[in-house]
């Protein structure tokens, strides 16, 4: 029973038929007429003009993003424990051509105004210095927690007067929305986010990303960035059906609910033992090792986190007999 | 009718098959079984100990090679219409974060010992030139010509003489070697070849290339340059899927002999307008403005590559009409 | 007797003076009343608002340059045997990250506006080529010819009408000027150069070249840039001494005529055996090898340049006598 | 009074001599024979072989050591308050292509084995985080204390232990040297450190510094880098003068003394202000506002460092009289 990531976890069912049902002779790359609908289908849902572009991963969308919004010369303003930080191998780095990544504190991987302006403080107006040009936050963060739409507001307004982009990274943004029941504009662009890393492969998608550009002027270059670092695929009609079937019918939140559901699921059991109150889809629980050991030896895995810390991620396809169980299990430690 | 593109060609049956097989819970990125087992599978195929990462595009696997050989301040010696050089946007200079392409002359985009010696003897060694340090060919070429083993054999012998790693873009790697009949190992490694791309997106595949080292010690750093280029995908397995589906049963031999044949009796209704030899699947035809647009008015659509020349590329799935309706309108004119 | 390369010429006396005035304390990188007075030296010399930054070399000044003119995923169209693409090890490719060199011919190195519009017609507007985003000349080329103020003008009208911005490679902008009689002005962004690497250590300066923005707004990122390649001396003032001293009295026209004198006295003695005619200070010429064996065994030093041809670089410094014998040398073969 | 940088110190008499004394024909680039004796000067020096490259900045000096240790994909060790983090402006980051830095704590920026191992052993070896390939210290650092040769040796031994490079970050390392009173191969390559920017230009130099691989094989890249990035100066017999000039009869110890010498001073007058004990020439104080502009009217001029905090840096040419006059002021305050 696979609590390890939601990478794990299988292709939703409507994604797979979509996948099946784009398997037709059409233009090759992004010239096919899925990928040419995914402007208009994602400017529907956000309730603005957008400009989209799949891709294969969220690195890539990351990177790509950070790439429109910051100069080699410039810095980004992310969390100390931020995916694109910890988990990318320099993918950041290497798509801005080694703009420097300038690190902010904040519990459960969460920034604040005041976290961000203290890290921007601190670098002088000087050619000596990298200067900030954008700020990027994760929502869901890395560790679960959700920023509300007033929260996001209020980097949004720093990152405007201090004349920085803004990139939301949103591995798990339909966790987050599906958390706060608020429109998906309201947490992006209605409070400043200019792009966002919209994650479809953890919550049931196969292979594609959206990046999603609020200003679409910012996509032009991003064209031929995507070319550039491989990533347009010369079968795109293959990513773009994956993202049409999630948006169909709001699949995607549907998905992210099952998942969160499971999570709430294992809060409830874990109680005192949560490091972080459980909004998204992942529970960090404090374990020591012999409990970790015991809830191996019945079959769970998951990621020891920090020293006793485990992490426990849900899928929007984990079995409910999983979940009950695994519940039982905490509650039983 | 398409003849634009093999790329616009819809994924072989088997590989979508493989990829439904693959639907299930598994280990993360290329930890799943699936992406474990391709160093076999392809050692098996090349007869030799080989380490292979699957890409979703050629593009990203002739970069990665590209930089396993060649230093930033380093050069790639590669035809002057070499896909590397006119159609990936400056992906190799990308990864390779800037290494210069010397361009060599050569009949339908085809290489001689002589010329890429012309281009290495015009460097002199010295601090102020970039230095030659691979040598990068693709087979077939953009022209649909066919290295033969004892021609990748001679310019493996200067590669070797003169210190250059020594790359194959194999966009259609399977329609050369449909065309030779030999065996793989004998026009790559045996023939000194260091790394292959190995083209299936055209040969039926959806979205996975295979990234051959010959030398398996190469790999070692391409692991991280691939995750740093965002080419990581977490759902590894539905790329690995479609190799091994592709190399069961030899269906790459087959879908590549399918189309092959295709372009040959296109070529034989061709006759003396062939721009080139025809021998693997693109047929580059001279034709008139008028004489394009009378086939055009006919429902067959390809590509203006020159001023009175046609480029028309036959896939692994042209319907058996439609090679039939093309050969007698070719005819026709 | 050297005549192999201006470089190998000692300082000014003008220069190295400035060079000794400048030894006091003052405040450090480019804070120093020197550094800060070149803005208006060199605009009262073009007689117009420019931007200058001292740079140690002309490689530097040539590739920030072009860094400000082309984005990474851009191209530079430039001759195919520019100083750029030959003789910089790449360095273009480094401070761009990994643009493009799209390389045009012509005579002498020289370019024309058909020339480059051959090579920028030959790009399709496409995510798949690397789109040109400047044009690259150098006055005097390498060949040591002179572009006039009309040849400008064509190629900046051409560069303006298609979007290129359009730097000029001045390592020997002197003696260009000093052929031609004209305005510095003329030559440069009265026919549309928008960046100018003003070369002096060729023509008596040590260690310093200016990088001229006649648009000031490009010189913005290009202070960051600077530092970033490690560019910011920290004794900025010993720079901007050295071209204060070059302006000063129009020691560069000085310096320049006297090379070019040189120069055309090589070239009456030479007569038909001149490759280009001889407009600057290098002289090409058609030497045998034991025509060339000679003249070395008479202690003249220069560079075997291509089979059958010679180059001779005369410096602002070199000795009456030397070219006098030379000349005669040459004459008596 | 300049208290504010060393940098903006003038040029001690021997060095100014010895430029004067270079201003001769000469081969170009580092073709001369000042430049191809200098491998032999630091040889002697240090008591090993070494292979030597003049730069012009210690920017460059840095950041040229850490590509030549550190690939694109991995990572540097250092301390957060490291020159090479703080203060170039992503130089490192561009020279090695996007590597990142890993910043370890220490006081006074200076770094231990325990801090070290703290940051590495929080890289997991996995592709998703850029592993680290080297370990850069400063010596004397950023807050003027001095890493003894067994504090260098217990670094450079873990170093060796956890397969990192090793580069001292010497731009005051004549202040080093003085202070610890050892010979330079104890604190370098007896100690385990690969490369060293030896710093001159803070100590009497002009424009050269000195970058030293104590493992000469790792210099062969580094020429092509150098030249690569436009440092490779044309007319570089002058900065090979300063250095022949700075080693002889150990003037770079004289110029380092008496910089020391004064700093001692300052912080003998400044007693329970310092921040930090004073080692080399910097000297960190405590000094409220109206401290700091009672100075400031007394013709003392400094850098504000931290809220509370001021740095006073001493040259090697630091008038006797103003150290008096400053530690006086300091007593009075």
């Amino acid at each position: 029973m696979r609590f390890f990531s939601d990478n794990a976890a299988p292709v939703s069912p409507a994604v797979m038929a979509a996948i099946a049902a784009a398997d037709h002779v059409d233009t090759a790359y992004d010239g096919d007429t899925l990928s040419r609908g995914l402007d208009a289908a994602f400017s529907a849902l956000f309730e603005t003009q957008v400009a989209v572009l799949w891709v294969a991963t969220g690195t890539a969308a990351n990177s790509l993003a950070l790439a429109a919004l910051c100069p080699p010369h410039g810095a980004v303003v992310t969390h100390r424990e931020a995916h694109i930080q910890v988990d990318e191998c320099g993918a950041p780095e290497f798509f801005t051509h080694g703009a420097k990544l300038l690190l902010a504190e904040g519990e459960g991987a969460k920034l604040t105004p005041d976290a961000v302006t203290a890290v921007i403080d601190a670098i002088r107006v000087d050619v000596h210095r990298a200067q900030p040009a954008a700020l990027s936050i994760t929502n869901a963060t890395e560790y679960g927690l959700v920023y509300t739409p007033d929260e996001v507001a209020a980097l949004g307004a720093l990152a405007r007067a201090r004349g920085l982009g803004f990139h939301m990274d949103g591995a798990r943004f339909a966790n987050a929305v599906a958390h706060l029941g608020c429109h998906p504009a309201d947490v992006t662009w209605r409070a400043g986010v200019d792009v966002l890393s919209f994650g479809f492969v953890k919550n049931g998608g196969m292979s594609a990303e959206a990046l999603v550009f609020f200003k679409p002027e910012l996509a032009a270059a991003t064209h031929y960035r995507r070319k550039r670092a491989g990533h347009l695929l010369s079968k795109g009609r293959y990513l773009a059906a994956q993202l049409h079937a999630m948006l169909k019918d709001d699949l995607w939140i549907a998905n992210a609910r099952a998942a969160n559901d499971g999570a709430a699921r294992l809060a409830a059991a874990a109680g005192d033992r949560l490091v972080y109150p459980v909004e998204a889809n992942e529970v960090f629980l404090r374990l020591t090792p012999q409990e970790a050991a015991a809830l191996r030896a019945q079959g769970f895995d998951f990621y020891d986190w920090a020293p006793g810390e485990a992490r426990l991620v849900t899928a929007w396809s984990q079995p409910e007999a999983e979940i009950a169980a695994l519940a039982a299990a905490i509650s039983a430690l």
